[in-house]
């Protein structure tokens, strides 16, 4: 038998606890599937008495994740502690100086230092592995870096926020509001006590980011994905875009065309009986599109215990094996930044807005669109509430450009009583 | 820049000279992801004259693959010729023994010699590997086998044969009866000139084998999978699935519990709007559980020429990166023969039969079932044509063996006009 691959890992909460329970549970499979006995030698953590479920005696203990990582004793950090900067980044840095492939969690460090550390890990000779980053369960890190490594990728989809498809997908259900819903998430522990990088998109655009520079070989560019939140939507959105055979769903795209990089992680209209206009719940869906491969679907948990623990430790197992190459699929060096694109593509929106009960108003703002290059493909009206008239309009595909000068012109005009809202229809 | 991985091609058909292409087109990309240029050095095919839409000048070409397969001059053989024995055999032993690495595409091969050709792989130290075997274009092998490796697998099951896929939906969506669609499929380019593989099953029953042995950590035994074509289901059962709220699908289905290792592929009944239930045509999909993940599921193309390439070139390019792992995800000699379990598990299940219409007919089926231990959930029978009247009856769930005692005698009982069909009502 060959040498026991061997663990510290930094960080034991639900993921760090489920990643121990893998290890003790599965010890026999994980040395046959790695070739090698894999063992977990240190730990950290920022409460030792803690009660996790799990026994963690056999393990020596560091209060210092930085000291945990600069240990001689192991040989791959796993950072399950999260957080852009601070004690999680300290870590990771530490491992790689000291010569330890490192597996991680942690979405928002990759987006914000991923380029850096893919760097230094390459520069070391070691892995940086991220399959739990993006997706929980799902291996689509591996397909899309491995699995379709031979496409020229044309575009990546996806809902990978559990948190909001749960949210939206019960305000669709249940005709419950949001800041009702957002409550009963909390509750079940899907959300965060502060929940904006999740319901504002912050968390899902970090792993759009990550998907983006695997596939398209491109550096990591979190700031170029345009970002919104699902804050905004109402009930009356995902009644209308129900009734017109759609779903509202936090959807990333990131596509790469002659204009440049596009990504956007904004709640888009999908129809109801596409695939991902059918995902319920907290579950995740990717889509990739390759040049000889055409579209491919992978579905699954987005976060837990099981799941994320279940992608650090095919991770590791990748490392045992020997699978040291490069973080984003090719030399870090040879990552391009690409320029950005917004929106390059024509698109159908939804636009919902609040109009001055008076005759015409509608009149004004249907010439304002048009002025503007935005052709009407549906229009509703419905009865005002106090002299405001809620007002629905699909416009025929636009482009951006044109959308964003009658979105300014209706904000400017006095007719329009709140900033119109606009949701794009994506084509899936 | 290191070596180049140099390749020699057995077979030239669709999926050879889609590989031709991928090489052509991405010569850069694929020596960025592979970390080395990918080089076609040497080709075979059965003739050398055909169009094949790429320029084969600059390879060396041979007449006999095992020629081709025994020169000095490339690392990896591609075997894309297929047939269980033969030339293809002869081949990938001959690659082997002199020391190169295999990629082939090939179920049915390695559905009868998959054990033995993993056992000379791994003596030889050179890799075995066949992700396009097995789901077209889903990186399936890599997910079971990689992505979701530190699982106890529980269950794999999914729709794997896009031909039988294709038939059905098209019987289910226009009416159209098994014949008709079948020629269509053929005309298509979608069934071979001899469908029996694909409408009996026998096609997807190989990858099921393959996909077993991969997550079970089993020896493949293809002769263990139970395995019913397509061949039987009729318009009358479509029809009546659907307004109970099924698809009939020719369904996966791999799973292991205490009695052994159960294998399945056979016509089953899943519920219409299942992720399975709503797969239209020539889509394939696969489910996984594990005991960590949960359940995952991937969809795409499951065969032509693009997407089989892009498979074959996803295990190049592993091969490229290093990756020379055993076969079927553990070293071969740990591989088990495990105990086969037919049905382990209770199931409802649909049956037909054209009962002899006369008084107390359906009092006696009714009788012979219910002392067999098959409770009905649901009847119906239908105007009798020329003395026989056509009966569905959907049972509670029972076992295998109670629906197989209960079978013997409806058919030996003379009321019963012909021998009665069971499918399986599968839970998605």
């Amino acid at each position: 038998m060959t040498n026991p691959l061997r663990l510290g890992i930094a960080g034991l909460g639900t993921v760090g606890a489920g990643v121990v329970k893998i290890v003790q549970t599965h010890a026999d499979l994980l040395a046959a599937r790695g070739g090698r006995p894999i063992r977990i030698v240190a730990v950290s953590a920022r409460s030792r008495g803690r009660e996790r479920g799990v026994a963690l005696d056999a393990y020596a203990w560091e209060d210092d994740p930085v000291a945990l990582a600069r240990r001689d004793d192991f040989d791959v950090l796993l950072e399950l502690m999260g957080g852009e900067d601070g004690p999680a980044k300290a870590a990771v840095e530490a491992a790689i100086e000291t010569g330890k492939h490192v597996v991680t969690a942690n979405k928002a460090m990759l987006a914000h230092h991923g380029q850096a550390m893919a760097e230094a890990a390459e520069a070391r000779g070691v892995a940086l592995r991220y399959e739990a980053a993006v997706a929980g369960g799902i291996p689509i890190v591996k397909a899309l870096g491995e699995g379709l490594a031979a496409n020229g990728i044309r575009r990546v989809m996806g809902v990978m926020n559990g948190t909001c498809n749960y949210i939206l997908t019960e305000m669709q259900a249940r005709g419950a509001d949001y800041a009702e819903v957002l409550e009963e998430a909390q509750r079940l522990g899907y959300a965060e006590a502060d929940p904006s990088f999740d319901v504002g998109g912050v968390d899902a655009a970090h792993k759009l980011a990550l998907l983006a520079a695997l596939g398209f070989g491109t550096r990591v560019d979190f700031a170029g994905v345009q970002t919104e939140g699902i804050d905004r939507v109402t009930l009356t959105d995902i009644a209308h875009a129900e009734d017109m055979g759609y779903r509202i769903k936090l959807l990333g795209v990131a596509s790469m065309s002659e204009a440049g990089l596009e990504q956007r992680m904004t709640p888009c209209l999908v129809p109801v009986d596409s695939a991902l206009g059918r995902l319920a719940g907290v579950t995740n869906a990717v889509m990739v599109e390759g040049d000889f491969v055409g579209a491919t679907h992978y579905e699954g948990p987005g976060a837990g215990e099981g799941p994320t623990a279940s992608a650090v430790m095919a991770d590791v197992l990748d490392i045992a094996r020997g699978l040291i190459g490069p973080a984003f699929g090719a030399p870090a060096a040879s990552l391009t930044a690409a320029p950005r694109a917004a929106d390059a593509g024509a698109a159908a929106y939804y636009l919902r807005m609040s109009l001055h009960d008076a005759p015409g108003t509608l009149a004004k703002v249907a010439a304002a669109l048009g002025e503007e290059g935005v052709s009407i493909r549906q229009m509703r009206q419905y009865d005002h509430e106090g002299g405001a008239a809620p007002a629905i309009f699909m416009t025929h595909p636009t482009s951006r450009a044109a959308l964003d000068g009658a979105l300014g012109r209706l904000g400017g005009m006095k007719e329009c009583l709140d900033q119109p809202m606009a949701l794009r229809v994506e084509t899936v």
